[in-house]
């Protein structure tokens, strides 16, 4: 194989509870990518379309991650790659992570395939970093896995991958507004009353039971953050007007996803799903310039080939 | 049925990362009770062995559980309970939560069986509530229904059962020293940092996904508390010792049974847990004047006729 055509998938990182440990999987929203091999080494970035992202394989995502697997593997030749965003930078479901996770499934197929998705997580981690500002999987794993991906630990990466009850949709607002990471960091708290971190771990064990038994209460009473959320609500307008929207409408809950703007709700079937997303798209009409809604299942398979 | 004889287990709560959310049945160490129909309504004490409890309902951990289930089954006639007390007061493994689960199942099968095990929990809850001076339920939970209990919140009360993997087993070493309750609460941080919670929830995350998998070095790995076995450690002598004897000897991991003096160790197979047990029964003779070492496999079953 010397070209190989992918889909990467966003991701919705952050998942509540789960804040910097537990991410999920998007169905039909995710970047589409080009990898040709080439006789000389290095990786070249030869078209970006959709985002005005840096050529230059050491500050762009992609190159980067590509560059840190190509060293690992120690090839002889080397890699151009297309990239066509679909995901807008800066939505807060995992572009930059896409990229990162597209880009070591591309350039592993046409090595053939030496590592595995899981291994290959470490190398989408480098790419992501220079985006995010810092190694974390909580996108990039579920991007190449699917599913639901809890990071247990990083010393060293305790990855557990798992997979979605069939019936549960995902249905994400994106309101065209900008959240500076820098922002939703600086309003984390650095101390938590031990109440609420209790109330918390509970309800982590409470969301990955319910995955686990595909009980989706249990799912919908368990997806609660009683101290990212509340920190970082008032950086999105509208946000808790949105939630309790998704709320009255059936979804199973509603929260933040990534460091926002997006706001998500989980929803048990398509046909609720439905509902929500057209709530969504009402109250976007009324509270923003610009927006986007999306809706699907989550996405059990991850990045594949199209 | 006008009389019934029970056997009500042991348990381990405060399961490490899982503190006030998470306990274990243990099985083959555990009180006996005998229950008579009377047909004078009232909760009577008739004999009490093993302890020096009290025989006035209104202070005894199970005439207060048996009362309150009695209450809210609104039974006219009454009960004689025994309570031959095997587990230790003050132990760390549930010796108050034996007593309020047994009492509240035995009233129950003489009542016909009304009402499930896990609704008999908050009748349990009561009764243990007052050698515990607050509701909770990751003793009471564990010694009725067995397993593994993961308690995600109290308002209301949710409960998830969990089967035990089968080859999961369990150490205990009793040192008879007193940790005293106000001791043990009074060393908590009121605050902690959300780093460290974040790093709890995830172990939590991961427990609670090694249970469903079956996957025990992923439970050793999770089995971490960063946060309430630093603060209580060094409440029970010798403690970091006897934990890290138990990691040299094989152990899945090892941590602080309740709120102490007891310390447990997870296991797979017997033959790790016997030689754990070996070790904590060595350890224990050159370190306390006086202990006890339990071994047992996970119990799944919980409280049973005997």
């Amino acid at each position: 194989m010397n070209e190989v055509k992918i889909f990467c998938p966003a991701t919705v990182a952050n998942l509540s509870c789960g804040f910097d440990i537990i991410g999920l999987c998007l169905e039909g929203i995710g970047d589409e990518m080009v990898f040709r091999k080439k006789e000389l080494p290095g990786v070249t970035i030869t078209q970006i379309t959709g985002a005005d992202l840096p050529y230059e394989t050491a500050k762009n995502v992609a190159g980067v991650a590509a560059q840190a697997l190509v060293d690992h593997l120690q090839l002889d030749y080397g890699f151009e790659i297309e990239i066509h965003k679909k995901i807008k930078v800066g939505s807060g479901i995992g572009s930059s992570a896409a990229s990162a996770a597209g880009a070591v499934y591309g350039i592993n197929l046409l090595a053939g395939n030496p590592l595995t998705k899981k291994e290959l997580v470490p190398f989408a981690m480098i790419g992501e970093a220079i985006a995010s500002g810092s190694l974390h999987a909580d996108n990039v794993a579920p991007a190449l896995l699917g599913g639901f991906s809890l990071i247990r630990g990083y010393e060293p990466l305790d990855l557990i991958n798992i997979e979605s009850p069939s019936e549960l949709y995902v249905v994400v607002i994106h309101p065209h507004i900008e959240v500076k990471t820098s922002e939703a960091r600086a309003v984390l708290p650095e101390e938590v009353p031990l109440k609420s971190a209790i109330t918390q771990w509970g309800n982590v064990a409470g969301l990955i039971a319910g995955l686990y038994t595909e009980n989706y209460e249990l799912i919908g009473r368990s997806v609660v953050d009683v101290i990212v959320e509340p920190a970082r609500k008032n950086l999105i307008p509208h946000f808790e007007e949105l939630k309790q929207s998704a709320l009255q409408n059936g979804a199973l809950n509603s929260g933040i996803s990534g460091s926002g703007p997006s706001i998500f709700a989980l929803c048990k079937g398509s046909q609720i799903a439905n509902i929500v997303k057209n709530t969504f798209n009402k109250s976007g009409k009324e509270f923003y310039t610009s927006f986007d809604v999306h809706c699907s299942k989550v996405n059990n398979t991850g990045v594949i080939i199209i």
